[in-house]
């Protein structure tokens, strides 16, 4: 999306120079820095530092680190490298490693002179593959929201909730539950979105980055406050994104999101998750019983790792009392009985394991 | 409640010196520093700072204040300035313009030598009001947590939450929602308490300094997360406290209360709210229509002012990109049927017009 007027993806191949451009989003929100890649430790610093972040874009990161690999030495060691490498960096990543697989496919049975070219369009494709799948969600949620801004007086603001950053720098380009926000904003419908601050991380900053760049009307706001906004009839419709989404509906999405729902269904609100079929775990059903919470570092509350201090250095700042036992669950499971529905790339659905199914016969199995 | 062993109130008279001791509570939770107020201006910037913070303390505060300018010099003229220069701290501070409005009848009908101990006994008397009422309610609330661990099994603790302060540091002694803790481990009943952060002022951090120092088990958390330890079963009561409670049971308290009181409803949680009858408006009915709710200055969410940094200075980070649009609201309401019961000073009642009119039928007008 844009960036001062100017579109950006969140990596682009710089073809004069023949190398890979990131947004190094480590600086976010307080500087826009963008780095060339020029070596292996490069590609994999980038993801293991956090220069680039989310799966769909880990996965196109790693991708074009294969491309890079076989423009230097096209050879089946330099490959099994550089696999290595960029699997270390984040090993518990379910998309880097599919991405690395599918890569592995495409490029060793290759004669070595085609195994560059090969890679790159492989990463081409990838990276063109989840634009398209964002732009269409996009194109799926815009209608949603068309629907609700022509039922608001003229002039109003159709308004929105999001938590965490589901945006276009968590994926190559769109993102997912920002992606119907893009369309809407750029097929002229006016929106104003509630931008949750999402403790611990406060990727709320980075959404509010996003749209403020792109030129959308948004404001920030702690948790704490959308219950009170939604109470008070400010919120029209929630729209987040989600890590995994059970076959029967289930979401599980960053901490705070269940709260987020039973509010919305408390004070009849839609409630909307935006995801890529990929992101579909067909084996499992009821969230709440059988997804692991992942338990992250306590520093992450304990701490501010992106505060920026007086003379503009960003710099990091203890906010609890030395010694605190602090307790880091960094998802939660809001059950399909909360979701309003399910905007995929195909279209929307209600959050059931019969919705689904149908929607996606070829994956239910 | 105790501070590394020591039994503190938030206030004490210094007999030796004949003036008042405070908790310099802007240096909370980094480092524990008293002061003596030794001029007139000094009980001023000590309620303008927010040195001392919460209505019973600041009105105690207040009406040490008075005591002291009668030390000093016991004429008409002395008071009315004393009461110029404190209402004006905090001019919007009702138990501030209360307190001053009582010293004023207790002290100017007397003559000159008997007005010092007559209002240094009034602030006392103040003082020993609020620590008797907070006493009552924990005495109360006590019986619920006593209930709750009859329930568990032999050695697990009794999982309590709260959100905010309404802790001894917000009082003279004890606290609102946090008595009841205070008792229940003093009478050795096993409670661990998890600790709202209580964005955007972090109040929780507070309240984890005080649980910490009288030795009570708790963990910091996100306000994200007390929803996910709800639906997991990690949490067997709510307890809050209140700023303002309307004649028909609901309550205003700090925004994201009624975020928690949703997902208490919806899982089975049992969330009572603790107050001293004097913060109950008989005026007002409907808290949502009819209470306005503060929007607070948008730094405090934009930036974090009580960070310390890695050479240990306390200071202030900003967190957000520059010149975001934020929105503040301080506090939200839980309708009384969100709410399991009122924990009073004269006990607990449902929250309900009829409840709370048998209970306090002499203020119920």
């Amino acid at each position: 999306m844009k960036v001062d007027g100017v579109h950006y993806r969140s990596l682009w191949w710089n073809e004069s120079d023949a190398a890979l451009e990131i947004i190094d989003q480590r600086w976010l929100p307080h500087e826009f820095v963008t780095q060339q890649l020029g070596s292996l430790q490069d590609y994999a610093t980038a993801i293991y530092e956090l220069r680039v972040r989310g799966a769909p874009l880990i996965g196109a990161t790693a991708a074009y680190g294969v491309a890079f690999a076989m423009q230097q030495e096209p050879t089946d060691r330099a490959f099994e490298e550089a696999y290595k490498v960029f699997h270390a960096t984040r090993p518990t990543a379910i998309n880097l490693k599919w991405a690395l697989d599918r890569a592995r496919a495409v490029v060793i049975p290759l004669a070595e002179a085609e195994r560059f070219p090969a890679a790159l369009q492989f990463a081409h494709d990838l990276a063109d593959a989840d634009v398209e799948t964002n732009r269409m969600i996009g194109v799926h949620g815009l209608e949603i929201i068309r629907e609700i801004a022509a039922g608001k007086p003229a002039g109003e603001p159709v308004n929105l909730l999001t938590h965490c950053n589901a945006g276009w720098i968590a994926t190559v380009d769109w993102g997912t539950a920002t992606s119907p926000m893009y369309h809407a904003h750029d097929a002229g419908i006016s929106i104003h979105t509630w931008v949750d601050e999402t403790r611990p991380r406060n990727q709320g900053s980075l959404t509010s980055w996003e749209l403020g760049s792109h030129g959308i009307p948004h404001t920030y706001i702690v948790d704490n406050a959308g219950g009170h906004l939604m109470q008070h009839g400010q919120v029209d419709m929630v729209i987040v994104g989600t890590d995994r989404t059970t076959r029967a509906g289930d979401v599980c999405n960053k901490i705070g999101t269940y709260l987020k729902a039973l509010a919305a269904k408390a004070n009849g609100v839609p409630f909307y998750v935006a995801l890529p079929s990929s992101t579909i775990d067909w084996t499992v059903r009821d969230g709440r019983k059988e997804i692991p919470i992942e338990e992250r570092d306590g520093r992450e509350i304990s701490h501010i790792f992106w505060g920026k201090n007086a003379v503009g250095e960003v710099t990091e700042v203890q906010i609890t009392p030395d010694g605190v036992q602090v307790a880091n669950p960094a998802f939660d499971v809001t059950p399909a009985g909360l979701v309003t529905g399910l905007i995929t790339e195909r279209g929307v659905c209600e959050a059931s394991e019969e919705a689904l199914a149908a929607m996606f016969p070829d994956l239910a199995g």
